[in-house]
């Protein structure tokens, strides 16, 4: 951590300061530019204060030289990370496609899609029981009954699954899903996080829609500091100024997270864009980016032809996806 | 609700969406434009998923005409609503100053800020026991034991206290807080807010980095739609790329949401700048603004001089604030 | 157009602005929802000003249901538009990477740059003469002379070559430049724009880095209504919360625009990104989601070795990205 | 500047660096960290190029420890800057209030409108000749003929006169106008700028929509560096993710602002707001926060009453903002 200190302060303020650091077991070491003085922080800073140090009055400002976070940190475990889920690997070049409906709704509902994503190449199942809704009024999900069809459809089709959870307190019914889903809303309900970090499960932690890589990475840091080492990171969108997509899918954080992480990076184009005619091309640009895995809705229901054009792809523009996906994936495999 | 729809369709889809919409109770009203078909929808479309509707490939766009929201909506209740908080009362020219130390430390610490910040004119006393930190490794706050602080200088101050609550869990403990905070990461926590719903006690809704008003007004609703009205909302700042600051503060939230919603609105200086200097300015522009009440730190440490120049105020620099406060409540309540 | 009135206004208000409408020829269609009043106009409402009618009184909000953008717009043109560009072609399938260095410096410099890049598959050079600089004291290119030496480099290579404009003064120089670059800083300088359509010449029109992707539509429809239709659009990223890279490189833009309109899409990673080891994989990404072609950042300065590491690429590493492009194009080709 | 390197490069490489600095004339002060070594550069490093060094391979980061600016930079002028305009002094406790349409529309109109603001208190008149609009269909103001109407009006009231400039072969044109005004869309026009900085009048520069207070700064500078001091400095919103307003005015910018440089601070709460109920509260706002100038938008147009709701305020409201306005100085002026 370096500190820049103000010019004009008095030597005693400096002297306070310096000795209140190095009481916290940090060595510093002094160096004078032309119009200020700045402080080079040995020693473990992660624990240190930045915020409180940058607004001291005699603090010009605060920059840290080392992140802040340790366990998901590349610089400390260089090694790609790979997540087991069931029989599957993910991550360090092993991709995998997570497919469903946005909503479980029945027991054929959510079979059928299965059995036609499994068919086109998705090899992880996702389906939505606890549906974070803006509105108290929109429709909230099949909650715990919703959670019991997921669960049937895994062993029917023996795919794991994914879905998503909203209340800590739900955990126990969570014990046979494979990798349970942060959702952006929640990624800085720090309680929740920590208590994720007590189990031995994959977490799925999507980005949260104001909130920095590193931010993310801290979240993370909230569950691995627990013990729980198998995070899955995802991007799914930021809110921005522009309004033509839900979000703005910042494919860059691929790469900026492979520099800085060890951990497994999947995209979700779905609800980045909201929009299923744009799902294809973004799919196939995160992959062409590097992303370890997608995310991605799929339906399938005859009778409400109302919804051909929702978020949700139909399996057959799934398969198509997919199979445009794989060629990508060569082409940028040498 | 209206609905715009695409160019070219035919027909048979759209006598289908017709069809459709009137199942649920609308009534669809049709006209012809030059490049497009319009419905308009009457009925109560709050209900309606205006997400869905827009995904559709025949729809061009959607416009909600009325807003979402209900119990919050100044259109159905014109009259400003007023909190009771002890014997004191917040909203509809009523205007009270919350202040306190941004930790609760010790039972010296938070009875000396406390008879400070009442001499000099706050009336309700605020104090961090649980504490959303964005790294693990940061203090985390007294937690219990530092709500039982804050209860402690309740009793012997005779002051209301606010505290954030951080896991729906804790909620027992807070039996004796008179307002329980909810922060800005768990605005959309769902969750939470509907167990919220279920008691009968004030609730100050603090504003997401990244949350429009309206998705803020929907977070009240939450609440509000188990039956406890008495919410206030609370600007802290939203997230933008400006940096300088720590957040922008969005005053412009107090006028717009005070055309939006009948509840009442306080401000946030310390949080949303982040930057002690900055809270007077502020703090005197939100009153400018109409603001209902203030929220500010203030800390009372000789012996960490150190930290005189934090977000947070000393009690003398805070009873200046206050007497300006006092001065531009004057000047514009003509 | 669809103009929402407000709830309880009386009958002479909206007889006023219907009037007030209709006397500039365009039509009112009129119905009544449970809470407010709506007006359908029909006929050419592209020049109605919706910011004046949506801060009336009377009107509760304002929604154009055709964009007003004309020249630019895909309803109007549905086939997509062919730039040419010397002999090459640009759009529709045809693919073009533009390459060369950040500034022109010297012959030698930019010739050696532009063989290099030229070996390795680019089409068209680029080369900075005019450089906007964010402060007055960085280096603001050789300008005229840059200019002279570009020239140079086409008339030796044979490449066409494209250069930004910073003052429409200087536009007599650009005779022989094949394409003309507008910068983001200057998307909505109309004034230029203006100008711009009054030649005949492609324009490369970037991306401001807080504009919508309408907005640039506008923006290209300054130039189309002078009656240059040779519009780039170019995508460089946006200006996000996030500080990980220099600006957010909005992918969905690609897609997005190619429905809103019939002009080629260009994307430039290396100033979206800033950091040279993005632009690859960021490149990568663009083709994948469907761009017509790439501008890359490229020099050659082996005196210089510390620029090895900036945001343009060495051109051993550009043959590499250019390898690879080609491998992706083939991949979504089919 | 600090530069922090990356871990593990060789001496080699981080000698090469040392050197190619210290060929600049500045001093390189090394210091090792534990995963980190540091350069603090010592001397004029205002013309290095901060962001060349980020992006090399070995630098980890960089940071500026004196800003950029100089000209425009309070630590080396911490006297305010008073501005001339006419008989008026603007800056370090001189406040003004600039008022006036949208836009010239004909000699009664302006004369009548000026009258007005006059007599509630208005000291400066504003008009706009020239019109910046996002669609090239929109009315872009009587031009040259608007400027003519506003320097009759000049004449006739006695008042001094700001209006906007969009091409700076215009500037002729604007020899009798007291303050010439740079709209946010070209605040980035370098060109425009250095030509400003050529003239010896004051100028108003609007804050970009996207722009930080940093390179408002860096722009003010441009016109500085060329000799002309007097630049007073406008914001006037930002743009963010909220859509209520038509931008987010960032009152924080004031007190922000005070700090950083010695020149006099407007605020535009027309153009911020985009709503004319919200001019006030925010123009209050404004003062209370420190501001030492307002720009307000008034109409006066009897005959087209549409226009009432506008974000013009009418001469009545006007004349109540502006008693407000001296109530809040008043009480803030202790």
């Amino acid at each position: 951590m370096i500190i820049v200190l103000k010019q004009g302060i008095d030597e005693g303020q400096k002297t306070h300061l310096k000795e209140w650091i190095e009481d916290q077991g940090i060595s510093v070491h002094e160096s004078e530019g032309e119009y200020c003085s700045v402080f080079g922080l040995i020693g473990d800073t992660g624990k240190m204060d930045m915020e409180l140090i940058e607004s001291l009055d005699i603090v010009e400002s605060v920059k840290r030289v080392s992140d802040p976070f340790k366990s998901a940190n590349r610089k400390f475990h260089p090694e790609d990370t790979i997540i087991q889920v069931g029989d599957l690997l993910l991550g360090k070049g092993h991709f995998q496609i997570i497919a469903g409906p946005c909503s479980v709704e029945s027991h054929e509902q959510i079979c059928e899609v299965a059995e036609a994503v499994k068919a086109a190449g998705a090899t992880i199942l996702r389906g939505g029981a606890y549906k974070p809704r803006t509105s108290p009024y929109d429709f909230q999900g099949l909650r715990s009954e919703g959670l019991d069809l997921l669960l049937g459809a895994k062993k029917e089709t023996g795919m794991p699954i994914i879905t998503e959870i909203m209340n800590i307190n739900h955990l126990p019914k969570f014990e046979h899903v494979d990798i349970i889903q942060v959702g952006a809303r929640n990624m800085q309900n720090h309680e929740m996080l920590k208590e994720l970090g007590k189990i031995r499960k994959p977490i799925l932690l999507k980005r949260g829609l104001a909130n920095t890589l590193k931010e993310l990475l801290m979240s993370a840091e909230y569950i691995m500091a627990g013990g729980n080492e198998q995070v899955i990171l995802c991007e799914r969108g930021i809110r921005t100024f522009e309004t033509y997509t839900r979000n703005t899918l910042d494919l860059s954080a691929v790469p900026a997270l492979r520099e800085l992480t060890h951990l497994p990076i999947v995209v979700d184009p779905s609800h980045a864009t909201g929009i299923a005619r744009m799902v294809e091309p973004m799919a196939l640009a995160a992959v062409a980016a590097g992303a370890d895995g997608l995310m991605i809705e799929v339906h399938n229901n005859p009778a409400k032809a109302l919804c051909d054009g929702a978020q949700s792809l139909t399996p057959a523009q799934f398969a198509e996806v997919a199979k445009k996906v794989r060629r990508v994936q060569e082409a940028i495999a040498y």
